[in-house]
C-alpha cells in the first residue's frame, strides 16, 4: 500500500491533465507553494472517496484501526469537533441523556444542541500538586449511573488537555454493565499504545467510541482526526451517516495523507522515536526538579507505573502558584524573552507540549529557561533583585507592588469548574434558541447564562447557556480577564465585559 | 496586512520554537514535505482565532467582504458543506419550512434532518441542447412561495454544477417581498464578480446568505469555502454560533492561508487573468464548434450577454447524445487514451472544468482529442472503421453490438431529478431515524426511502429519505449502475443493488 504523500507526488508527475477541480490545478499561484498545490487533489480515479470508501481509502483506514486496535477506523478532515459531533449524534438517540465530565469540549455541549440531548455532568477532582483537573473515575461514573436509571451514554476525556489519564478499562466494564456505550475524548492521547512506557488507546481498553486528534501529538497536520468504532452497541450504519453530514463532501487529501503519514510513523518507527522522546522528557524532568519555585508537574520521581496507568506523557505543567507571577506573565516572559511559546496559559500555570517531533534544543531551551527564571524568582522572593535589568515582569494591575494572597484562587474555581453540583439551570437544547438580553457581567449574577463562556485554549465552558450566574461565576471570569485570558462569548461594551442572558419572559 | 503564506513562512524562520501542537513541530516527518510542515500552525500569538477573530483574520475577513462586496465575509476550513449547514441553521428556525430546488446538495438535506426542517421543492427545467437541469427560475420561486405561505427561506444553488446561473437579483426580490430570506448555494461561483464578462455575485445581486467554495473556481486548496452574510434578515449571532458549531475548533492556517491565496490573485490580478481565461476559452470553443457528432455546451455562439446573465465560464459539458458512446465511455477514453481527467461522467455528458489556474496546453489538449474523437465517431456513424486499432470503445453490456435505442433516457429522469412533483413522501425528519431493512432495488418500488441515493460527483440525492419510491427511480438507479456511475446508498448484497428501506410497522 503506497503512502498517501507518495501517491499524489508521484500522480502529479504522472502527466495527466487536470480538467477538474481544485481551481489551481495543482499549480502553485501567487504565494501558495507549488510543492503544496502538487498534493492537491480531488476525488478522482485511484483515489477513492471518503464518504464511501472501497479501495485505497479503505486499505488506509482499515491500516488506522489495525495500528489501534480498533474495530474499524474512519479518517476525519474536520478535527476531533466532526468525531465528536458523530460519536454522540450516532450513539444516544435524539432527546437522551448523556453523562458527560462537566469540563469536556464545547464541541459535546454542541453535539447535545443538536441532537437535543439531556446532560448529566460528573465532577473532576483536582489533582493537589498542581491546580488541574484529573481524569474523572470509574467511582464517580458508577454513582451516577446508579443514581440516574435514564442515562444513555457516557463521555469521557482521557488524556485530559493536562494530561491526566482515566481509568479507561475500568469504566468501560462499569458502563458496559448498564448496557450503554462509552465514548472517549481522546483527543490528546493519538500516541497511546505506541511504546509500552504509555497507557493503552481507549480502544484497546474497550471503549465503544474514540475521537482521537491525529495533529495534536502526532505528526500531521492540523485539523486531522480519527474516530474509532468497537463493539455493537453503536450502530455503524448511523455513525457513518453523521460522518457524512458533519464533514465536508470535499475532503483534503494533503490532510488525509499527513494522518496515513503520522500512524506509519508511529506503528513502525514508534518504538524508536517514543523511547528518545521518553529519553529527553526524563532527562528534562531531572534537571527541572532542581526548580525551588516553579512547580513542575510531573515530577521527575514519578515511577513509570504512574505513565502507564494515570499520566501522560508530552504534557508538562509549570505552576506559579506562591510565586510572584501568575501563568499569563510566565507565559509573556517565555515567549518574548526565551522564544519559546508556550500550548496555553491559565492563571496558575502554563502548559508546554512535546511530542516525537521535538528537537532536543527544544527541551533543552525551555529547561534552561525554566532553571534561569525559577532562579531568579527565587531571588525575588528572598531578596529582590529588580535592579539587575532584565527582572522578570510583575502583576500590572497590582503596579509592581507584593501579590495580594486575594489573587490566588481556591481550589475549585480554577479552569472553567465549579466545586458545587447542585446549581439551578434549565436543558441547553431548551434554552439556547431563547432570546437573550446583553447585561454587564456585574449585573449577570442570578441570571442565566443565554451563550456559552469559554476559556480557549482549551475550549472548555465556565458557563453553558441555561447556567444560573453566580457569584463565584462573576468573580471568576473577571479574573480571567484580569489575567488576560481568551474567554469566548464576554464582549466589551461601554468599556465593560458584556455577556448574554435569557430575556426575562 | 501581509498575506498569510509569507507570515507563517516567516513567523517559521523567526527562531521561536513551538511548545505547542501540531505534533510534527513544523519538522517535515517521514512522507511529509518540510515546506508543508513550516507552515502548519496553530492558533498562537499574533495569528488570532478563527472562531473569535479580533485581529489579523478579522481583517482577512474583511478583504473577502470587500472583495465580494459583502456585509461580512467568513472564512470556512470544512468546505462548502459546514457554510450550507451553518447557513440554513441560523436562517430557518428549528421545525421550519425551507424551499429548494430538488436537485440541491445533499449538504442541505443534512441541514434540514439536524433542524427538523420540512422541504418544499422547486423542479428545475432542462436545458434543451444537451441535458443538464436548468438553474430555477424567478416565476418558479413567485408561484410556490404564493402557493406555500408558511415557507421561511429559500434556497438556491446558483451556478449550478453544470454552469447555469440563477437570476438571483430577481428571485431575491421576491423573496424579500415575503420578507424571508435568500439562501444561495455559490459553492461554483466563487469567481463571479471578478471579471466584466461574467455574471455578479450573489451577494452584489441582493441574497443573504451566500456559500462558495473557494477551492472550486479559484486557485485555493480543497475544502476551503467563504459564507457571506448581507442585510439584516438573519441573526449574525446565530450564524457565528452555527460556524463554532460545524467548524473544527483546530482551523487548519494552511487552508485558510490559501483562501486569502486566491482572493488576492481574483482582485489584484483577476482583470488579466480571466481574460487570458476568457480568451482561452472562447478560442476552445470555436475550435469545438466543428464537432459534428459530439454536442458542446456552451456553444461559440453564445453572446457575451449570455455569459453576463445565465451561462458560466469554465464549465464545458460534452454530451454524448445520439451517438454510440455514453458519458462514462467518452470518460475512460479521455482518460485512458488522452490522459484527460474530467470532473465527471453521467449517463449522457461529461463535465471539463477550466478555471484560471489552466494552461494553454490544457484547453488544447482537451480540443485536439475531442475533435479526433468527434471525427472517429462520425466514421463509426457513417460506414464503422473499428478494424483501425485504436477505435472508440463499445458498452461493455451491449457486448459490442449497435447501441440499443432504449438506453437513450427520455428528458427529466437523469441526472437525479424527477420531471413529477407529486411524489408520495414522509418528512426526513420524521423518517430518518426510523428502522429500516434492506431489500433488493427490484423489489423497492412501492417501499419508502431509508437513505438517501446519491450521484457522486456531484453529490445530489436521487432518493431522499421518506420518499416513495418508483418504477422510475428503479429504472434510473439501474441505468446509473449499469453505467458504472458511482452511486451512494446502493449496497451490493447477494450479487443485487440493495437499498435501505423503511421497515413496515
Amino acid at each position: 500500500m503506497d503512502k498517501l504523500f507518495e501517491k499524489l507526488k508521484n500522480y502529479s508527475e504522472s502527466g495527466i491533465y487536470p480538467c477538474h477541480m481544485p481551481g489551481h490545478k495543482r499549480n502553485g499561484m501567487g504565494a501558495m507553494p507549488e510543492r503544496l498545490a502538487r498534493l492537491d487533489i480531488t476525488e478522482i480515479e485511484g483515489f477513492d472517496n471518503l464518504h464511501q470508501p472501497e479501495e485505497y481509502l479503505r486499505e488506509l483506514q482499515q491500516y488506522a484501526a489495525m495500528a489501534y486496535g480498533a474495530g474499524e477506523s474512519y479518517y476525519l478532515v474536520g478535527g476531533s469537533t466532526c468525531g465528536i459531533l458523530s460519536a454522540v449524534s450516532a450513539a444516544i438517540p435524539r432527546g437522551g441523556r448523556l453523562l458527560i465530565a462537566r469540563n469536556c469540549h464545547k464541541s459535546i455541549y454542541h453535539a447535545a444542541y443538536l441532537r437535543q440531548l439531556r446532560l448529566s455532568y460528573l465532577y473532576p477532582e483536582r489533582l493537589s500538586q498542581v491546580d488541574i483537573c484529573e481524569a474523572v473515575t470509574a467511582g464517580q461514573v458508577r454513582e451516577e449511573l446508579e443514581r440516574r436509571r435514564d442515562i444513555q451514554g457516557v463521555l469521557i476525556v482521557s488524556p485530559t488537555y493536562e494530561g491526566r489519564i482515566a481509568e479507561v478499562e475500568e469504566i468501560a466494564g462499569i458502563v458496559h454493565e448498564f448496557g450503554i456505550p462509552l465514548i472517549v475524548d481522546e483527543a490528546h492521547g493519538a500516541h497511546l499504545g505506541f511504546h509500552s512506557a504509555f497507557a493503552r488507546g481507549s480502544s484497546q481498553a474497550g471503549a465503544d467510541l474514540v475521537v482521537t486528534s491525529v495533529h495534536k501529538t502526532l505528526p500531521a497536520m492540523t485539523q486531522t482526526a480519527l474516530l474509532h468504532v468497537n463493539g455493537s452497541l453503536v450502530d455503524r450504519r448511523l455513525l457513518q451517516r453523521f460522518l457524512r453530514i458533519y464533514q465536508s463532501s470535499s475532503p483534503s487529501y494533503v490532510l488525509m495523507a499527513s494522518i496515513d503519514n503520522a500512524l506509519r510513523l508511529a506503528r513502525e518507527d514508534g518504538q524508536q522515536l517514543f523511547q528518545r522522546m521518553f529519553d529527553s522528557w526524563k532527562r528534562m524532568l531531572e534537571k527541572l526538579a532542581a526548580c525551588r519555585v516553579l512547580t513542575i508537574w510531573p515530577p521527575a520521581s514519578l515511577p513509570l507505573t504512574e505513565y502507564q496507568r494515570h499520566q501522560d506523557i508530552g504534557k508538562l505543567v509549570i505552576s506559579t502558584q506562591g510565586t510572584e507571577m501568575n501563568g499569563q506573565q510566565l507565559y509573556r516572559v517565555l515567549l518574548e524573552k526565551y522564544g519559546l511559546q508556550m500550548e496555553m496559559a491559565c492563571d496558575s500555570y502554563v502548559l508546554a507540549m512535546f511530542t516525537i517531533g521535538d528537537k532536543a534544543s527544544g527541551y533543552e531551551r525551555l529547561t534552561d529557561a525554566l532553571l534561569e527564571l525559577d532562579g531568579r524568582m527565587s531571588q525575588a522572593v528572598c531578596g529582590s533583585d529588580e535592579s539587575e535589568g532584565r527582572g522578570v515582569p510583575v502583576r500590572e494591575e497590582t503596579g509592581g507592588k507584593e501579590p495580594e494572597e486575594s489573587k490566588v484562587e481556591p481550589q475549585g474555581e480554577t479552569s472553567g469548574m465549579r466545586a458545587e453540583e447542585s446549581r439551578e439551570s434549565i436543558p441547553l437544547s431548551e434554552c439556547w434558541d431563547q432570546p437573550v438580553e446583553w447585561v454587564a457581567l456585574r449585573d449577570a449574577v442570578g441570571r442565566f447564562a443565554g451563550e456559552f463562556v469559554n476559556i480557549y485554549p482549551p475550549g472548555t465552558p465556565v458557563l453553558v447557556p441555561g447556567e444560573k450566574i453566580q457569584e463565584g461565576d462573576r468573580r471568576l471570569i473577571g479574573q480571567y480577564l484580569a489575567d488576560g485570558l481568551k474567554v469566548q462569548g464576554i464582549s466589551m461594551r461601554d468599556a465593560q465585559p458584556t455577556l448574554a442572558v435569557l430575556a426575562r419572559v
